[in-house]
């Protein structure tokens, strides 16, 4: 069980520091900033640090504890084992590196240390990692410096399993400052020397505050039960295989000690199981911030495109047709109900280009006029809107277009350009009705071709 | 010739108004910004505008002129041509919609309101369009309305041709505000009735203003000259052709009434040509503002990747390799230099994941060591730099990369993650200093394609 890792009651911070500039000051700093259980901080060069009484060594610990944060040198590993072990520990997250990255000692050093936790009952999650984080408890365990925890981590349905831990920072403050999506349980697994994505994956799927699950990873273990699980899930499942060419291979080896495979079989095998595959870090974080607000998408019909650019219009005709996304083909209802904010010496067509509109009749009637009449359409199943973001209108008409997704449940992606003050608003707008919102044309087609897919398996898979 | 467009003696505003919220208000007022020449604006429902004396028709205009912009109904055009021929105007910029994207009706007056004009020697451009400006005489001649002229234009190579207006638009407000390029000439184009991208490019490659030269174009008016002209310049063309699917052709004859051709023909011809093909709105952007920052490649090498993340690193390596461009060989003597910052318990590999050396010397003294090592190194061409935007250093290591890069006369592009307010102070350092900043890794390995395919065929021509 896991459960250890993400709600434990008391912990040990071995490797706790007064040292600002040290990752042990840190992961004290953050665990205290949530975590509402005892925390047992162990240095013997300190009587106590940020006024929590420290320990000399894990046997001076006056309590038992079921979790322990190890951020001290790779060697004292072992011996800590099994001080934990007399304490009743049952999960121990390794931070530090120097395991079997570093070479054959450090691979020694990883496996001995795995064989003597199992044999004392203690699951081992790293090492060379950055622990985990979550949204709804609030439990930091990690040595990331940031005071973004407490200010801008909101509880959501996002969670992520990602095997490079300076990824998963650098990532995770871009995702947490970008806002736009609440964050589940962010798991940093560098080395997976015992707990892995496998095992995670499917504790993910059955978090009941888990809704979206999001992967960086350089190899899998256990890869048939992994997609098997992909396989079943209603969650979608968005993927980041680093190592995927001979090049990547290579590297990842030298990273995270990871045996990685072809990325012909990986790409297969991942659609196969109804995974979302992603080629790049933004893309992931992208996806799970859309997928974070999609909870339907009709079973037919093809993707409808509104813009306020004959241009950007056509560009996505281009990017649909290369992705094999079919454009929607609208009813004679639709193009109707479009003439009522055209202007009569300009016959709306699809892409839907609103501009002769827009100048006509303003922002604020004709998108949500026509996004509703597009909704209204059967031959539409989801739509990308291209709108700019500027003083000659409010964003009203972006929470009205969120309304009509609520409404008719079909899945809408946003692309946006003009004036960043006003962009930032505009999009905190749709993003907060459930739209999310991309900087690149060839992101919406992809995540509307990924959220087809995905919905296609959903509706393949037994009723619940 | 086109100058009587780009730097006209005095001007005509036709259709000017004092209603604010119409384009032939910020006509005038964007004139007035920058234009050093007389104006005369024109509407017989005011006697002045903005302090400007304004004329009821174009005959009362007592001096002659040699360029008018035009902003008023499509059916008055011919007339207006005429009334212009009396007073020796060279050229008219028609911003007005309303013609060949309309209909037959449309299609007609366009037709012959060119015959009409080349009869009188009068050179038109656009119509449906958003007009031109340009960075260096901060003339401005388009009715988008804009604070951003005065205060975030900066002077410099980066010139474009645009076939949409209003891509044209949010585009540029989007380059303006984004920074990180100066502007040279930016061309909207329109339905490009008579004036067409074709001989603005040729215009561009002969101006001293322009570097660089990049295009959204929905069709290509003499396609063979456009080809031979780009397979002789020496400086970079970028284009993104819309309408290169069956469907998004489709959207380019409804949108400027353009007939383009296929995707697989165009691809193949623009890069015999040189000619760097991109596919997404964003994607140009990012690439001209790149080019603008690049004025050699060596012959020879692979591209090197230092990072801060190994799964980063490893993504890099991915895509490089789904790119086709050869990662490089890193000698021995580069190996030597790199292990001098690395700790003992870690040997440098490739990508050169730069963290374990950080943490132990920081990331001012580690990322130039690095980046110089690669510099040195034959087999090294372009270097591919990922870092994180924080508080724990400063952005000097960025001015210490972009003088290494002038020092070497190798590219660079960097990828940045980290906190935006940081981020941007980082990101201004390296731009300033020479070096292009990419938010997606993809976009930098794209973008180093890119740069070694352009450097390539500059090689080949025959030297000046």
């Amino acid at each position: 069980m896991l459960d250890h890792f993400f709600y434990p009651h008391n912990i040990a911070v071995i490797g706790a520091t007064d040292n600002h500039a040290k990752g042990g000051f840190h992961i004290l700093r953050n665990a205290r900033a949530g975590f509402k259980g005892k925390i047992f901080p162990v240095n013997p060069k300190y009587d106590e640090i940020l006024g929590v009484q420290c320990w000399p060594d894990v046997d001076a610990i006056p309590e038992n504890f079921d979790l322990a944060i190890y951020f001290i040198p790779a060697k004292f590993l072992p011996e800590t084992i099994r001080a934990c072990a007399r304490k009743g520990a049952k999960g121990i997250i390794i931070e530090s590196a120097g395991f079997s990255e570093v070479g054959e000692e450090g691979r020694r050093l990883q496996r001995e240390s795995v064989d003597l936790a199992r044999s004392l009952g203690i699951r081992l999650w790293g090492p060379n990692c950055m622990g985990l984080l979550d949204g709804h408890s609030r439990n930091v365990f990690s040595f990331m410096y940031s005071d973004l925890w407490e200010t801008l981590m909101e509880p959501g349905p996002v969670s992520l399993i990602v095997q490079s831990g300076m990824l998963s920072a650098g990532f995770l403050m871009m995702i947490l400052e970008r806002g736009g999506m609440g964050i589940s349980k962010v798991c940093s697994i560098g080395n997976k020397c015992d707990v892995h994505e496998t095992e995670l994956l499917e504790y993910l799927i059955n978090d009941n505050n888990t809704g979206v699950i999001g992967c960086y990873l350089e190899s899998i273990v256990d890869g048939r039960k992994f997609l098997d699980l992909s396989r079943s899930t209603r969650k979608p499942v968005v993927v980041l295989k680093g190592g995927a060419s001979d090049a990547g291979s290579k590297a990842a080896m030298s990273h995270t000690a990871s045996l990685s495979g072809s990325a012909a079989v990986y790409e297969g095998a991942f659609r196969q199981a109804g995974i979302v595959p992603v080629f790049d870090v933004h893309e992931l974080m992208d996806f799970v911030r859309g997928f974070s607000k999609v909870d339907s998408c009709p079973e037919c019909g093809g993707t409808a495109v509104v813009t306020f650019s004959g241009g950007a219009g056509i560009v996505t005709s281009d990017l649909l047709s290369n992705c094999g996304v079919a454009p929607a083909e609208l009813s004679p209802e639709t193009m109707d109900a479009l003439k009522k904010v055209f202007p009569p010496w300009m016959a709306p067509a699809h892409p839907v280009d609103l501009w002769p509109a827009v100048e006509l009749n303003g922002m604020d009637v004709v998108y949500p006029a026509s996004v509703e009449a597009l909704m209204r359409d059967d031959g539409v199943d989801s739509i990308i809107v291209e709108t700019v973001g500027w003083e000659a209108s409010t964003p009203d008409y972006l929470a009205a277009i969120a309304a009509l997704k609520k409404k008719y449940r079909k899945p809408v992606a946003l692309w946006m350009v003009g004036n960043s003050n006003i962009h930032d608003v505009f999009r905190k707008t749709a993003e907060d009705g459930g739209i999310p919102v991309f900087t690149e044309i060839r992101r919406c087609v992809d995540f509307i071709a990924g959220v087809k897919r995905h919905f296609r398996k959903k509706r393949a898979l037994l009723p619940v």
